[in-house]
């Protein structure tokens, strides 16, 4: 019912589908190179935290296809090399960062299984170790998938029939290896038959809401609106909205949250409509070394964002632009944090 | 210091600024003709309640001189002819029927003059009745000027010396004959030596904010920042917003706000950080025949200022879209309403 935004091909290349181009053109890219792989995570084709760590696990796979008849030296050399240089792709990502580790790990653990082997030529070389990074790359999809799929069964405690869901940004199939997080909820209830509604926020400035979010529920038909980010809070008066279901880039000890910016409007009006809210995220957002929400640093984009959209100038070119790219939602304003372990309440334990 | 958005060329014909450009381009329009003018006022050349009603009689003014030398009964015919045209342009306009309707009241008064004049051919012909008309049009638009100036006076009670006001859409000199209606009290700050620092919404899905506020902002050497609307919530929560100025489309009887929508967003958000909330307009604004805000039918516009917006779509073409021009802030969070006559509070005595 989900469309999937990435997977192999049959000749064991990665696939992705280019999401700098949808909603107007849906264009799938195969992956074979470094530089390939490299530009499509810095010029976001590949986007959503789980998405990135997965196609950069994947495209690392693919690449290392061309080296497989190199020496066992200098193939691991070469995974060390390559895993390093697509982490750098973009340095803020915490989950491309952890795939890649997840990926040296393993090409090292493989090697050592090659050590003790009694014929190194055939179990422990270069071809062994790709098929090891291979299987790495495959699972950490799969565990994605399985672990979207727990959260959406989890959420169902907050769907009934024709809910009317109201969602930011994208937390989809498009940002995981599976049905997504918060969409993820609307996509489980879907199969379930009880008809959804989902009120889709546009999502200024990047139109995460407009451009992706809307276009996976047009596909898989689901019933949707988009509605300019201002426009919730109306439509929670007129007693439209039943749930608020959005994600979480992090979850801090005391539960705050931090997400794409609007989130935290969302909570106040939420809270004020008697309306409830829900951050929806798989555990490993869940940072306990962050004490609270004061403690995370909101990153501030171009002004571009704001000012061009589109490329059109609508603001003068000498006006200053305010552009976080996150706020800070309080714990107090959660009414509860769905993850494939359940729906938690703060504080948390480790 | 602000932008004067109109005025009467040296032959007497009306010259506006086409905001449709702004704040690309900065080109002035002379209109002399009823299709120039009708063309202006349906295309949002010119667009705020007051200034439209400004532009409309003064037009049509500009439009009457080239029937200067029609007999006194064929340009009263005109008179009535091209008002009910010019007020069809934009039906739901109420400040241009109104002026139109004042526009031929006026004219009907000179007639009647004319009528008992002792040389009606040259005390009470076409060119007598184009003169009362010309006075009539410069009133309004004086009329128009003083009540922002008295409006930006009452309002000085809100300022203080490096106040930060937080604003949504434009309510400022491109809107009005003067220096406007919330942004009036802004600019009437700067000129006290105040330096306030406005915090522009970017006003989905028009940019009213972003292309005409932050503009007038700019020209005027008034500090500014222009921010996507759903950021406004975490600048409250920083402590960054001391007051909360925004117009009035209407105002019921209860005290209940009809606005651009977001407006309600804002007096949410404002309420649960505890700051002031204050709707700025006229007293025409006050509909006294309107009880509350549940009375107030909200405009819904087209799907393509939301999904199309600078003509790129950023929406799927088969995805619906919630785009309503208004929304209602019900009496109980709006601190205060600043008109020409101070600061109101309800329930309003007519």
């Amino acid at each position: 019912m989900h469309v999937e935004a990435l997977g192999w091909t049959p000749s064991g290349t990665l696939r992705i589908l280019d999401q700098t181009l949808l909603p107007a053109e849906e264009r799938w890219l195969e992956i074979a190179t470094r530089d390939a792989l490299v530009e499509a995570i810095r010029s976001l084709r590949v986007r959503g935290a789980p998405a990135i760590g997965i196609a950069a696990a994947m495209g690392l796979v693919a690449v290392l296809r061309s080296r497989v008849a190199d020496d066992r030296d200098a193939f691991r050399a070469a995974v060390e090399r390559l895993a390093e240089e697509i982490a750098e792709a973009r340095p803020t990502a915490v989950n491309l960062r952890w795939a890649m580790d997840r990926m040296r790990r393993r090409a090292r653990a493989a090697e050592g299984d090659a050590a003790v082997a009694v014929d190194a030529a055939t179990t422990g070389g270069a071809d062994a170790i790709l098929a090891a990074l291979r299987e790495e790359a495959q699972a950490i999809w799969d565990e994605d998938r399985a672990m979207c799929r727990a959260i959406a069964e989890h959420g169902q405690a907050l769907m009934r029939p024709g809910v009317r869901v109201l969602t930011h940004c994208n937390t989809g199939a498009l940002a995981t290896g599976g049905i997504g997080t918060a969409l993820g909820i609307v996509y489980r209830a879907a199969e379930r038959g009880l008809d959804p509604h989902v009120w889709v926020d546009e999502t200024r400035p990047l139109w995460q809401g407009a451009r992706l979010t809307a276009w996976e529920l047009s596909r898989a038909g689901i019933r949707h609106a988009v509605l300019p980010d201002s426009a919730a809070a109306s439509l929670m008066a007129e007693g439209q909205v039943d749930v608020v279901l959005v994600g979480a880039d992090r979850v801090a000890r005391n539960g705050d949250v931090a997400n794409k910016v609007g989130t935290y409007a969302l909570a106040v009006l939420a809270r004020h409509h008697g309306v409830a809210f829900y951050s929806v995220a798989p555990s490993t957002s869940f940072d306990p070394a962050c004490a609270s929400g004061s403690a995370i640093r909101i990153e501030h984009r171009n002004r571009d964002e704001v000012a061009v959209p589109c490329g059109i100038a609508v603001a003068p070119a000498d006006s200053p632009v305010h552009n976080p790219a996150f706020d800070v939602t309080p714990a107090a304003l959660v009414t509860g944090y769905v993850t494939e372990r359940g729906v938690l309440h703060p504080p948390f334990e480790e």
